[in-house]
């Protein structure tokens, strides 16, 4: 028997997961909570008193070595397995979370002299106060003409590594000076574990502009954007791009000890959550939509070709699986616009209703909202409550709700944003066809589809494809688990290719809700009321949703 | 010192005000809830298993007497008032509330073999099943270009007196046949007190489309909505019409053994309870705008001419004040959405907090939402939860609420709401004054504004005119109590004209809320944004409402 470790880097948690790599089993997971978690008011003691702005989202780096010291021998000692079968490790993380180090790879915030200072620290995904620096970007880049910018939408995300890092140059020259490197988290675990710096394909392509055919943008665009942003890429990143699913080296001693694996166990290049869930769901083929639903909804897809379909976050070859064009589409809100209606507006006999029933308000809102027909609420929602990543990539855009009388029922509303959920996810569906991406079914996993069954039936009923339930529960470690397992290769015990493993290591989907036919026609109806005031109230017609941000933040 | 009493015939149930005629002091008051309250499910026992259809709402014409026969000897009871000194009655009721009686004023539904059908009881003025009989009153007017529809703002409720006579007529042939008069409840109740059958100019202008230049509509108009409803103005009402303010009779012998008052009390004719608020809150002459506001909000206004103002309810000559024409628009929802709102979106913690301040939900929310800027909530509402009658008139219009976040609070949707509503009153207001009925200033009466006082300041705020709190909070009955006074003119006691009866007996506004110069540009900017959503929505641009009400009809 032989065993792949995966590690999953999420916002406020670390998750390994130990499978067996000849069917994919997973035999043991265990979860460390990051002592610092998200750092959004103030730095760790005994820096209480350095401040942070608004939309700041810091992470400590030492939390991601405490995850590898706490989950890697948690697994081994649940199964017992012998480190020696365990052929590889892979990681994946959120992207773009990014860090300032020096050249041997230590996070500046690590050094006295810097610690006090916010900038030296990781700045996480959700990290939104480079704002200023993105718009700087994209109003260079589109006065350029740069060539990459249809590749994301026509906007670069204040949440992006240019974003980042250029606010660091912007707000802390020193800090910026001081980095030898600017490296995304991702790849600088897999430099701790391995002693090796890698950068990996996903990453680079996604989240920092480059591309296999063109490598990353020229140095007179980040010359434009500040002089001594010129050089980034050649004085703080890397040039040369791992793929995904290549060995970026084996096991430090240090790192092994961390672990309780051996020194030399093969470590494969890092992954993003996302993505590397795609071949954890069982998708190396273009024709199918990865749905990894949860908080927010990131959607993902591959293709034979390059298109540029209307407002993705990105389009990278290789950047999910070598030999395909992967395609990054969102939905900047979803399961919270479904927290937020549960928090801030269902009534308390709702709530009462659950507690007799011993269920949670969803579960009640969902029941109530099941027994309604397509149409029957009178109600309609734009899925803004977040702005639109996809396919307007405005984040000024706000939630609108339409329909409502004195008889409406808070289970009538929750049923009108789940279907605005899935009129969202049809506009992303329909924007990749219009380019040539097909998409003939759907398969979705994260913290939605499993408990959320109205959910799903909604959104194979409202898109007209089949949307099935991944089998993990953890796709993003079962994919890091399978990558490691491609990075050794069949030579070292695992599969040559990701296919390979994807074949053998996924399981099939535990659920499909297929698309009824009979509520098409109402559904194809709402649709098109849903996509009317979509380009109205996205596409300029009417900026009112711009106007009441401007005002709310003039007030 | 001599003594008038009004009695005001509501929803639920009558009261009657002692009042002193020469300073207009209410001295007592006393309240009778009708037994029968609204029929809108089955008869009332023990007739309970003849059910009703959705939409009906009927009333007990017996619970009209009983509120004389319980309330007026309460106030005489309560002053110890000499029924010598009372020197008239006056009524005003709800309206269209109608009637069908023998040619002795008998109600059908007192008759044995008319009591089991439904048609020959009170139709309450919220009785909605003549909708189709009032869309092919709505079609007919139209195609024949009646010049009488834009005195109505080009469309005729269901809710008034054609609309639910000619139901009687299509549904019960028979009770339309026995039914030798049909009749206002205003007019009836009248009838019941004097033995006289008079028609007020109020109910037969506003809700009977007769006008003082042309009379009632043709009968080739009835005709043509139905050949046996030809002759429905000749054989079932009356044309001599009496001005408001007029004597219609003494009180019987029968009447005063019920009140205790004397026989042949002067009786005024009747008014309806919005119409007759108007001198009651001292507006007799025109620039000013009442708003009668409560669950709904009816505004009147007086001009000298005639106008044809986009969306009136109707505008009518000598329909308020004699000698002047009257103008009534109305918003279908107000109150009733800040109780929906309240009742069916707002979250536990919210109700926990009243509870714990020992105050209203209602009561929390107003104060948070007092505490935040103009455009700090971002977001716009659009106050059509139960449609909107002025100036759109289109009940198929629905709520929306635009601008919401992943932040927004209750209190900020109630905010919304509450600026939502002052944004139609505002409508209504250039409107009038479009049609050169300018409005100077607001004085507002009913339930909502002595208990709301930030909806009072947003409404000067917005609207840009000042918001006055009426002296009265029985408005109604303290006009009906005027009105009688009137109709015994000064050589009875009272007064020879509805001016004199104000200016003796209504007192100054009992608080003033002046537009705040500050937040004009910040609502002059929300309210263009209000417009324009109005327009798109209630103009035909995108019926989408339309369409979502359909759909729901059709589910």
């Amino acid at each position: 028997m032989k065993y792949a470790i995966g590690v999953d880097f999420g916002t406020e948690s670390g998750r390994a997961v130990l499978v067996d790599v000849a069917t994919g089993a997973e035999l043991a997971n265990a979860v460390h909570e990051f002592a610092n978690g998200v750092i959004d008011r103030h730095l760790p003691a005994p820096d209480e008193d350095v401040r942070l702005e608004p939309d700041w989202a810091l992470q400590d780096p030492d939390d991601y070595i405490e995850t590898f010291r706490a989950t890697i021998p948690a697994v081994l000692a649940q199964t017992g397995v012998d480190p020696a079968d365990v052929i590889g490790v892979g990681i994946d993380f959120t992207a773009c979370t990014m860090v300032p180090t020096t050249a041997e790879g230590t996070p500046l915030c690590r050094l006295p002299e810097f610690r006090r200072n916010p900038h030296s620290w990781v700045k996480l995904w959700k990290h939104h106060a480079a704002q200023p620096e993105a718009d700087r970007i994209n109003s260079v880049a589109a006065s350029r003409g740069e060539d990459w910018l249809p590749r994301y939408g026509g906007k670069i995300s204040s949440e992006w590594f240019y974003s980042k890092s250029l606010q660091i140059l912007d707000e802390a020259p020193d800090v910026y000076r001081a980095a030898d490197r600017l490296i995304e988290a991702a790849d600088w675990v897999i430099w701790q574990l391995t002693g090796v710096e890698t950068r990996n394909a996903c990453t680079a392509g996604y989240k920092a502009i480059w591309s296999k055919s063109d490598g990353f943008p020229e140095g007179s665009f980040f010359a434009e954007l500040n002089p001594g942003f010129k050089s980034v890429v050649d004085d703080k990143m890397s040039r040369s791009i791992a793929s995904l699913g290549s060995a970026a080296g084996g096991l430090t001693a240090e790192a092994a000890s961390w672990t309780g694996l051996r020194p030399g166990t093969p470590v494969a290049v890092a992954n993003v959550d996302a993505h590397v869930s795609v071949p954890a769901v069982g998708v190396v083929d273009p024709g199918t939509l990865v749905a990894v639903m949860g908080t927010s909804t990131c959607h993902l897809a591959l293709g034979r070709e390059l298109a540029l379909a209307e407002g993705m976050c990105g389009v990278v070859e290789d950047g999910i699986v070598p030999g395909l064009f992967g395609f990054e589409a969102g939905q900047s809100a979803v399961g919270d616009i479904f927290a937020w209606f549960t928090k801030r507006a269902v009534p308390p006999d709702v709530h009462e209703a659950a507690r007799a029933a011993g269920s949670s308000v969803h579960e009640v809102l969902e029941r109530d909202a099941a027994r309604l027909r397509p149409g029957e609420s009178g109600l309609l929602a734009l899925d803004w409550w977040n702005g639109n990543r996809s396919i307007l990539v405005d984040v000024d855009l706000s939630g609108l709700l339409i329909g409502a009388t004195l008889a409406t029922e808070p289970a009538e509303i929750y049923r009108a944003l789940l279907e605005a959920t899935a009129f969202g996810t049809r506009t992303i569906i329909e924007s990749l066809e219009a380019a040539g991406v097909g998409i003939d079914r759907v398969v979705a996993c994260g913290g939605l589809p499993e408990r959320n069954e109205l959910l799903m039936q909604l959104s194979a009923d409202i898109t007209g494809r089949s949307f099935e339930v991944a089998a993990s529960t953890q796709a993003p470690a079962l994919g890091s688990a399978m990558h490691a397992a491609v990075a050794v290769g069949a030579a070292g015990g695992g599969y040559d290719t990701i296919q390979d493993a994807t074949a053998a290591m996924v399981r099939p989907s535990v659920r499909t809700y297929e698309p009824n036919s009979s509520t098409k026609a109402v559904y194809d109806a709402l649709y098109a009321e849903y996509r009317t005031l979509h380009d109205y109230f996205g596409r300029g017609a009417n900026d009112v949703m711009k106007t009441l941000r401007r005002m709310r933040t003039a007030s």
